[in-house]
């Protein structure tokens, strides 16, 4: 069984979104993630913080669905990070009301010793230099180490942001991330200068479109599973993170063919996710359930080739 | 060989995107559609109308691809029809600068006794009284009657168009003007409010994102191609208009299977039309260049499927 080792944060979200207001709610990229990979077969490792107003209870609950949380470290006298979000009625767009960091302020992140030769990495967003600490913890090449990341970053640590970058095989971005990461404002153009960078591939996240991945075999395109409602898309991206993850984990070896099943697979879990407020759905939620949402996905976006398309 | 009518404008256009201005060039919609529709095997006529000072070599050149123009109008004391726009540099965005009517306000159609008895039948974006009266010279019941139109006709006509709208079998729309004619936002409720009125089909354009396919048999969706330059938008979803039904032509019957092709296949030509200014890239594509796009695109899209989804 591989191992996926993921990192980022543990948080108290407050959301509002024009379906109403979610309250203080457990939430983070790690949670996502985490939540998402667990619906695969592997192993999985988390490395976060949190303080000691997070209930025990929810750390709970994700040590029952398998994951180990050796690698989460809790500060009993710190308060957890906390994020408050504004979405607008188009819910491409957002306002961050609030952001304390809290606890994230003290945490030096421990790789433990079974997740040092971890097969699949992901460095979910936090401070570049955190996610540094992280590589440099490990005792073998991972098959794969992705990238999550966002413009604050972009902004205010760039070099270090920058050498992250280098070092990993795939960075995950929205279209606005890849705009501003590389000034270009075309996403072809965007994917290939960050290509330029390091990574091996990237993938460019479309909200409610879809997703594309661009590597050195090509480009795939996915659309998104078309939802009838949409109530909060946090945790979308880390949930898509997560899923591709876990979706490799599950192949022997790790190659372009076995990324676009992995996006697919990625886009529809994160589907779920944004059916309700905070992680609520897609801890509901089942294998069985995935695979049959992928199911309707094939046969709305699948059509029958014509003859002399075959060999394509 | 089966027979497509369509009916539409013949312009001057004169386009500024942020690539450059076109001066004054030929344009409308049912020139689009019909070069369009003339990569494929079929009979197209077309109705419309045209001005004394529309150049008869560019007429020529629609005949000379085989375009029956026994229905196209010339009043040589008369104007074309004439469009000013702008596009921002979000080309989704367009200003409609100037719009003369000048001939088309003396338009009445005839549909010429060749095409009464068309197998498909493109009702272009016109008023939709003469809509109307085009679809009450047809001899024959049509295997197909697809409909276009836009926002103004919804503000100045909305009975007439209503009407014209109960009529048709496949409404085509993009994202805005489905809101607007059913007050949804979201395009899965407008989409089945829009089968209320009538039509068995829907497609809503989305643009650089693709389009979506609603019918009673389910749900299609394809992405856009992807292009790296998009030069002027100017003429898109006519192409697509014209692509979609002549690749249907080919087929003996029309079937939601072959409308999922139709689609990807239009929206592939489409994005040759938006590589140049006007109709100059449409008019020097061949077959061979469309079905090497295609297969680039199949490329792009399709993923093999995990044994567990290949009964879907």
């Amino acid at each position: 069984m591989k191992k996926i080792l993921l990192a980022g944060t543990i948080a108290f979200d407050e959301i509002t979104t024009p379906f109403g207001h979610s309250g203080r709610i457990p939430g983070g990229s790690a949670v996502y993630a985490a939540l998402a990979a667990s619906l695969f077969r592997n192993k999985t490792g988390m490395i976060s913080v949190a303080g000691g107003d997070f209930p025990s209870v929810y750390l709970q609950m994700l040590e029952d669905r398998g994951l180990s949380l050796n690698g989460v470290q809790i500060f009993p006298n710190e308060k957890t990070f906390y994020w408050k979000g504004f979405y607008y009625d188009d819910m491409n767009r957002r306002d961050t009301l609030v952001t304390r960091e809290n606890v994230l302020r003290k945490f030096r992140p421990v790789v433990p010793d079974g997740f040092k030769n971890a097969d699949i990495v992901i460095l979910g967003n936090l401070h570049p230099g955190i996610q540094t600490e992280i590589l440099d913890q490990l005792t073998d090449r991972p098959e794969l180490v992705m990238l999550d990341t966002m413009n604050y970053w972009m902004e205010t640590a760039p070099r270090l942001l920058r050498q992250v970058i280098e070092r990993v095989d795939l960075l995950l971005v929205n279209e606005e991330e890849a705009r501003q990461l590389t000034g270009k404002t075309h996403p072809l153009h965007a994917a290939a200068d960050i290509l330029e960078m390091g990574p091996r591939y990237v993938i460019v996240k479309q909200g409610e479109y879809g997703a594309a991945l661009f590597g050195e075999e090509g480009v795939f395109y996915t659309p998104a599973y078309p939802l009838e409602i949409l109530r909060d898309p946090t945790g979308a991206g880390d949930t898509f993170a997560g899923a591709f993850a876990g979706h490799l984990s599950e192949y022997d070896a790790v190659g372009f063919e076995e990324m676009k099943n992995a996006l697919v697979c990625g886009a529809n879990t994160a589907s779920f996710t944004v059916e309700d407020f905070g992680t609520r759905r897609l801890e509901q939620i089942t294998r069985e359930d995935l695979e049959t949402r992928m199911r309707e996905f094939i046969d709305m976006t699948r059509f029958p080739l014509q003859e002399k398309y075959k060999s394509v």
